[in-house]
């Protein structure tokens, strides 16, 4: 298993998250991907290879250019008028608004994020950029013949929207190596989303798409973030109309139900047929996680991974979230040595 | 002058508020109405008369009724899953989200909201109830004859739109009034806002509407908040096409062009002919104020009300902004003492 990352990923680094009306202290730290690191390192010896630099153009292949631009300046603006202090959203655009863009860095900050979990600091943007160059680096080593590859990608992606960031995701890494896929040309690319959380962002990117399924296991955004989308009747529009899956899934599911759906999301993908797989990789379902509240034990990650193995497809795992940090590397590892014995 | 004005105002108050990402003392405190109190007392002696009750059906005149609702449980539902921390937004709606009703109070308190200055306490709905009171009461004096009222609301209304609140608003009072002036047999209404931030509540409540005219004075959306709407273009829609007239104005303004502003708007609404006005008025034009960044002074603004009360109108002022707590008080009495000499 080819593992890809970037020390960059630590520039991102708060002590505290704005959760339920109070800071407490952060979910999503350069710990989970440390740990990871070691983990993988652990199962999988070799070399860890450090990301390529792809540039903005396939940045700019799934995100609004307002929104990169967006994301490449904001720190120098809200700095020269705020000083170094992490830039968090206080406001943002009422419903009905237009997108009029304004000359205020804290007006800006409200247009593009989706939620306060994700402040940008001085180094957000090499971090994203460095975590995209991981995808995009592992995308290049599977369309180079590796049955699969590891994108141990911090920040992570899949609450990122073509327009939006939040969720502690700035850009969706998992996207931008699904149309990197396409455009080094796979007629066809599936993502399959295992994160405890549904990834509102990789549906909205391919969401008129008829050439990239996107399939999604999640809690049902009835009770759990990112609440706004990820319902079953969420199945793509014009082009892409049915190419989306949508399988929420209730507070307290076990392996049980959750393989289940499992089944579903992969007869789906054999079902479309794709060249390529991404996986968005969330170790989260697993049941001492601090924010989630699925029940998958240890055990189950290696099932999954030889699951998803089965489908014979070479794929891309991208690292997502996770947040019971003493148990995330294990899981993850496991994982990925399912998918290594499936393969064979 | 009648004043009326409800304690329960007092209901609403937090002593911090997160302001370019920080937590700054809070602008919009008790203290305000207090001081506006004290100053029109020494201006216009005589008794300060409570607010009647009118329910909820004034209110669901402009708002929607799932806004109301929220409004009037949320509370109950934070606390039960929070415990009694004031409650912050801190995840809303991605654009192009549905507005799907979910189970947490998190995510429909980010459904609601459009910034953080505004959390719900345990007494801010009985607050919002009160001040909206305020504006009805005043209202109805009008109705009875008098030539003019001044409604102390706190918290104030201008920024709460059909469906969503913020900018230290729940409901808007001055909407309410405006639309019970209607019901109360008004053919047409007039709302003067002219307050340094755009009420951009009160055009979104009245945008489609071609009875209520509504005019706004304020600070250039580009440069201020509420940053996402106010802007000149906006002029109405559907059968309130041309019933939107937004004077968006550059920082450093002074009488000088705010004046030129206001008398477009008076032309405006002279040519509407309306039988009742609704003045938001806000005081945070003026120079000393410590988030605006407009220059007008003292004197400027009994000169203000003598120009509104040139239009001959029965007249409800509604109190909106104005941080500048030692010359708040002053400089609405100047308000309502200009248009009581003007009115004679």
């Amino acid at each position: 298993m080819q593992i890809i990352h970037s020390e960059d990923h630590r520039l991102q680094d708060v002590p505290t998250e704005f959760y339920r009306g109070r800071w407490v202290e952060a979910f999503e730290t350069p710990r989970r991907a440390e740990l990871v690191l070691a983990a993988v390192q652990r199962a999988f010896p070799g070399p860890v290879l450090a990301p390529r630099r792809f540039g903005t153009a396939p940045l700019l292949a799934v995100h609004d250019a307002g929104f990169i631009d967006f994301l490449a300046t904001i720190w120098e603006r809200w700095e020269a008028e705020t000083g170094p202090t992490p830039a968090y959203p206080n406001v943002w655009p009422p419903r009905r608004s237009r997108m009029i863009p304004t000359t205020r860095p804290g007006a800006e900050l409200g247009r593009y994020a989706i939620d306060m979990s994700s402040p940008v600091l001085a180094g957000t943007w090499q971090a994203a950029q460095s975590a995209a160059d991981c995808a995009l680096t592992g995308a290049a080593l599977v369309d180079a013949g590796a049955p699969a590859a590891f994108a141990l990608c911090r920040p992570p992606g899949h609450h990122a929207g073509r327009d939006y960031f939040g969720g502690y995701c700035f850009l969706n890494n998992a996207a931008i190596a699904a149309r990197a896929f396409r455009d080094a040309g796979a007629a066809r690319v599936a993502v399959l989303d295992i994160d405890y959380h549904h990834g509102n962002g990789t549906q909205d990117i391919f969401y008129a798409c008829a050439d990239v399924l996107t399939v999604s296991l999640h809690a049902d955004p009835v009770q759990d973030y990112p609440y706004y989308a990820g319902f079953a009747d969420e199945t793509g529009e014009g082009e892409g109309a049915g190419c989306n899956l949508n399988l929420p899934l209730p507070w307290g599911t076990g392996y049980a139900g959750w393989g289940d759906a499992l089944s579903r999301a992969l007869a789906r993908i054999a079902a479309f047929a794709p060249q390529r797989l991404v996986v968005s990789l969330g170790v989260d379902a697993f049941e001492g996680d601090p924010i989630s509240r699925f029940r998958l034990r240890g055990a189950d990650f290696a099932d999954i991974g030889r699951r998803i193995g089965g489908l014979g497809l070479p794929t891309l795992f991208v690292m997502e979230g996770g947040y019971a940090v003493e148990a995330i590397g294990d899981n993850v590892a496991s994982v990925l040595g399912g998918h290594m014995a499936a393969r064979g």
